[in-house]
């Protein structure tokens, strides 16, 4: 297969390269790294991505920031640039690149430990979450031939304890390793609209 | 209790105000009727409204508009029209509002059962419900003072499936006023953090 792997070079991103490389072709991409560059953010470089890389068998994202604060603190900016980054930059993966898909590929986008399981300072990481998990549910149903889309929703990992271990006091963290193996059951495997945790 | 009802004027809004109402003092909020008038999209309109009603002790929400189209047709300005509406419209409510309920007091919002099953054009409503959840859960355990925050989530309601019906064959209506039972149970109980179905 040839797959798009968006957020390439992030935490997550390289495990996920290194369990999809060992079988398939990849295209790497990120916002200052990777075989492309892309912003989320802009539905134009987006599309211009899609372009760029021709016909895919599978596109992937593990890319998608939200501002961690308080809730008191959180300003309608900052639910809009949570919105605007990581649920409705996956939107515009679908939305310009189901043409770039061919017959029964797959979308499998990420989300989070957070959409079920909050924690301080967490709740536009949530909202967001929530959105990504719901979404994918839906758009299951409507997309059309026999293309896929499924989520990943991995716990703090463990190769990130070190910043975000004071947020998530208590939680089990998994491997990046662990987590890269959810994507590809959702890219190798057959099944649509499902949140595959990871925890 | 004193009761700010949002969106008391519509379906389900009515159910509300005729089983809170039969107990409590109600402050009736809606675009085009009510003691207040108010739009969710506008942060200022829902300070205003604040100030307007005095310290209260329950803020509910029984509006939120969402657009419903089938997946392709949805653009950009179709989800953030239903993330400005529903979803950020109820956010506005907790950042302006929490100032003006007393300790103990509660936000009681409005999902819907397309955050867990979809149904064809309702990826745009699925999204803005599962954030609405998600969201929920992760401010209850940031409120201060004893403030709680809870969802309630109707399946479609017996008094909209004249229009409603061709969209959701094989759901089991409910009645506006058995949803609003599900506001009394959040509003009179003393949970925080919870999605109450009623399907
Ligand atoms: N880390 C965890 O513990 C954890 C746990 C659960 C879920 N997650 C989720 O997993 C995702 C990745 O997390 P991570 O820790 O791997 O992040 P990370 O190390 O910061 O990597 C993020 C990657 O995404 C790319 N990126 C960021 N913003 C982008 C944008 N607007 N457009 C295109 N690419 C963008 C970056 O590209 P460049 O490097 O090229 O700039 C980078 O490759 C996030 O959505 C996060 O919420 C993380
Ligand atoms: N009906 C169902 O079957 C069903 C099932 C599950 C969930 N829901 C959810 O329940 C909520 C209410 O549905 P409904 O059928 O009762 O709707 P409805 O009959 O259309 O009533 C909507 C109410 O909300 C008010 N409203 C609309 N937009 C507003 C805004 N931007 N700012 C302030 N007020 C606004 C309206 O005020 P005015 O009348 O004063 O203009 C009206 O009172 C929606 O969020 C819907 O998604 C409905």
């Amino acid at each position: 297969m040839k797959i798009l792997i968006v957020g390439a070079g992030g935490t997550l991103g390289r495990a996920v390269v290194a369990e999809l490389g060992s079988r398939h072709e990849i295209v790497s991409a990120g916002r200052s790294h990777g075989d492309v560059r892309v912003d989320l953010r802009d539905a134009a470089s987006v599309e211009a991505m899609f372009r760029d890389v021709g016909m895919l068998d599978a596109v992937v994202c593990a890319a998608g920031a939200v501002p961690f604060k308080p809730l008191a603190e959180l300003t309608e900016a900052d639910y809009l640039a949570g919105l605007q980054d990581k649920l409705l930059g996956q939107v515009r993966l679908v939305r310009a690149g189901e043409h770039h898909l061919r017959d029964d590929g797959s979308f499998t986008f990420i989300t989070g430990i957070l959409a079920e399981q909050p924690i301080v300072a967490g709740a536009c990481a949530s909202l967001v979450n929530g959105a990504i998990e719901a979404w994918v549910r839906a758009a299951a149903i409507e997309l059309p031939r026999g293309l896929r889309i499924n989520a990943v929703s991995p716990t703090v990992l463990t190769e990130s304890m070190e910043g975000y271990g004071p947020y998530f006091r208590g939680f089990a963290p998994v491997t990046a390793a662990r987590a890269a193996l959810a994507f590809s059951r959702s890219v190798e495997g057959r099944q649509t609209g499902q949140v595959y945790t990871v925890w």
